[in-house]
């Protein structure tokens, strides 16, 4: 009964179902899906789920959900693994098998490479289009998809795509030549698993081909693994953004001393970064002493050039993400924001101006403050556009670039000029 | 031979060519287009160079390319333009195109009834195999896809779906009743878009059926338009969470003073609100006056708070918009997040304790620094958590829980702390 009713589910309500349960019933539950639905669920399990339930399967179990997953899914699985679990893992696998995951596992991690699947089907140029339908009939059935169809030659080498639709409104007779897409959008092996995914966006493609520096065509790359890759790349930026280290796995599956770890190693180095602010403060500690009102405002000093550096470093980096803005945009953002800068500056100066009233009635009190807070305000929103550029120049995330990464050097920035002009206009209170 | 050259071109690959263009140069480009691939490259441009064109092309292109999109792209125009045009713009188009886009119109903004596109092709659940391939050759060219189809009954309410790779594997004389999926996925016409994306995401499909109150079948939504709503919310929530006002264009389509405004007004609330910190400082002068070095280490407490907020409010936001964490999570999250805070506090205090004995020798100083730490981090992190759940509880966006948000909130809170347990501390020293 039970096999019955998990016949008829899809792959994904199987794992919404099994989620929830403790691992040996998992298994139990395995025992009942035919070997193509075990593989697939299995696949779409979370990391650590699927590291648990290896070691619980029976050998002969295992073997068959191994065999039967799809190449690509095989290799996000191995790449997580232990050395020796993954040469048990591939000595389960057809010569075949082992080899087509080999080969995946060989490209680097988020390439083009590494999430594709060499398991497509293709067409020659010179089959008529009842010979292409026959063709997808007997051989598509085992293929990642029959929607979206590669041409080649004898070589191997990518000569066009030809979808699905365009076979079927064809004539029977018509060559694939003549109705291939034969300046077709590809990617290359070695290409970021995120500019393939900004490509198939832009051109709504459901899947695209992945060939050698050859152009030989090695693999294809469907639109529901690239969902995931976008969803995985905009939840590593956020996570960087907030100079949390990068889990793999969603929350729940992360364990609580990872979390930390990740958050930790943050924490520390910001703190101890802080630092030279308590350096600059106290080398004007004469200055405090004596007009104890400006300590008052060293956290709204800080947090408008944090926030200021936050909301710029975080548009600049989404934008670069995105491909809005391209690593020779620099001059043209840094015009528009130096702009910007100045309004911001003297908008938020103003704002300043009048609310010091409320604590203050020393005009040139009030005048520091406002100056401060526009010097900060085109200071950290200046470094708020450079910083993620130059991350990106010596090749680093520029996600790297957080808001706590910016507000704690604009809090050393803020500090010394806060202070400088204060000394600058208020000497004559000193 | 532009003409020629054109009409091999993708639109996605047209609208590369063309975005640099001025204007009028685009209005030309368009006159050599074929009209489906006008009206395609058309949608595909940002919001506001498809109005400048609007004003621009002469009536009879605009009436071709207005009555050639699809009627979601149509809706997704018109939304945006004043009552005044997409009355004009209405008046191009046939009855039946008009009711289509009126009825998408009429649906909440970020729901699956605007998003979705009407134009899809049904099946019946006694065709056989053989007649469904010859409806789809007859009918699906004008469809917005033929990888999936819809199985309706008389009265047009959904029964399944049936995937073509289905059809082309199935014996000629099988009923599609027999091979479709007859518990498929749906959606209805108020859901969430960003719901909808999750569920697509989930269930790897390519098509999803969207139904009115009444399982009338009304409309499809398609991967590629999911795509663009994944991204487009991923973009939302990292502007949010850097207190950015949401931007419905990218960078340079934005006008700088949209920019500047979207930006000013939570820099300026910000900035107000951190009044209260003023204050609190303000209350303690006395205690400052006497020990200045107190001054010093005010950033540092500061920006602790203000970073783990961030960082834990990131997590938290992010998990909830990816579905790993549910409205009813927020006991199972505090639960692991109080342990982390203690921790993470512990951690960090004591690195705290270690690190003051370069600015201060007096044990009492170090002492309320480093409680002052571990206090900071421990309520920050569980207002990382609690925050943004209460935000989902009284209908407002968690990711409006920004970094910048929690550490003006926590400039207030941490001030108040550490000034409090330095009082208590160091009152032989006052
Ligand atoms: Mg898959
Ligand atoms: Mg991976
Ligand atoms: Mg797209
Ligand atoms: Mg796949
Ligand atoms: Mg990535
Ligand atoms: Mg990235
Ligand atoms: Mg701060
Ligand atoms: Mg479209
Ligand atoms: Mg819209
Ligand atoms: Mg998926
Ligand atoms: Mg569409
Ligand atoms: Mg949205
Ligand atoms: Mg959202």
């Amino acid at each position: 009964l039970l096999k019955e009713l998990l016949k008829e589910q899809e792959p994904a309500r199987i794992v919404e179902m099994i989620e929830e349960l403790p691992h040996d019933e998992k298994i139990v539950v395995f025992r009942f899906l035919p070997k193509d639905t075990a593989a697939e669920v299995f696949s779409q399990l979370e990391k650590d789920d699927q590291m648990e339930l290896l070691s619980l399967f029976k050998e002969d179990k295992l073997k068959e959900i191994i065999e039967n997953m799809e190449p690509d899914d095989r290799a996000d699985l191995l790449e997580e693994l232990p050395a020796n679990v993954v040469k048990r893992l591939l000595a389960h696998l057809s010569n075949e098998e082992r080899q087509n995951t080999l080969i995946l596992l060989n490209y680097p991690e988020y390439s083009a490479g590494r999430i594709m699947n060499p398991n497509f089907l293709d067409l020659k140029e010179n089959m008529t289009v009842k010979e292409a339908l026959q063709h997808i009939k007997n051989e598509g059935n085992k293929k990642e998809t029959i929607y979206t169809l590669f041409v080649i030659d004898n070589t191997r080498k990518l000569k066009g795509t030809v979808e699905l639709k365009d076979l079927i409104f064809s004539e029977e007779d018509e060559f694939v030549k003549n109705i291939m897409n034969e300046n077709p959008t590809f990617s290359t092996v070695y290409d970021d698993e995120e500019v393939v995914a900004r490509i198939m966006q832009d051109y709504d493609l459901l899947a695209i081909p992945v060939t050698d520096s050859e152009k030989r065509l090695v693999g294809i790359i469907t639109i529901d693994d690239i969902v995931d890759v976008l969803e995985e790349s905009a939840t590593e930026d956020i996570q960087k953004m907030a100079a949390v280290g990068v889990t793999e796995t969603s929350y729940f599956h992360t364990s609580i001393w990872e979390l930390i770890k990740s958050r930790v190693i943050w924490l520390g180095a910001l703190l101890l970064f802080e630092s030279i602010a308590v350096f600059v403060i106290e080398g004007f500690s004469d200055v405090l002493q004596k007009i104890t009102v400006l300590a008052a405002f060293m956290p709204t000093i800080n947090a408008i050039g944090g926030n200021t550096g936050s909301q710029m470093s975080a548009i600049v980096i989404r934008s670069m993400a995105v491909g809005d803005i391209d690593d020779d945009d620099l001059k043209k953002v840094l015009a528009r924001e130096l702009f910007s800068s100045v309004i911001l500056g003297i908008i938020l100066g103003i704002i300043m101006f009048l609310r010091s009233i409320v604590n203050t009635r020393e005009p040139l009190i009030m005048l520091s403050l406002s100056l401060s807070i526009i010097i900060v305000v085109i200071i950290s929103n200046l470094l708020g556009v450079i910083l993620p550029f130059f991350a990106k120049k010596i090749h680093l995330d520029p996600a790297l670039i957080s808001g706590p990464f910016i507000s704690t050097l604009m809090d050393i920035l803020s500090m010394f000029f806060y202070f400088s002009i204060s000394v600058l206009l208020l000497k004559d209170m000193l």
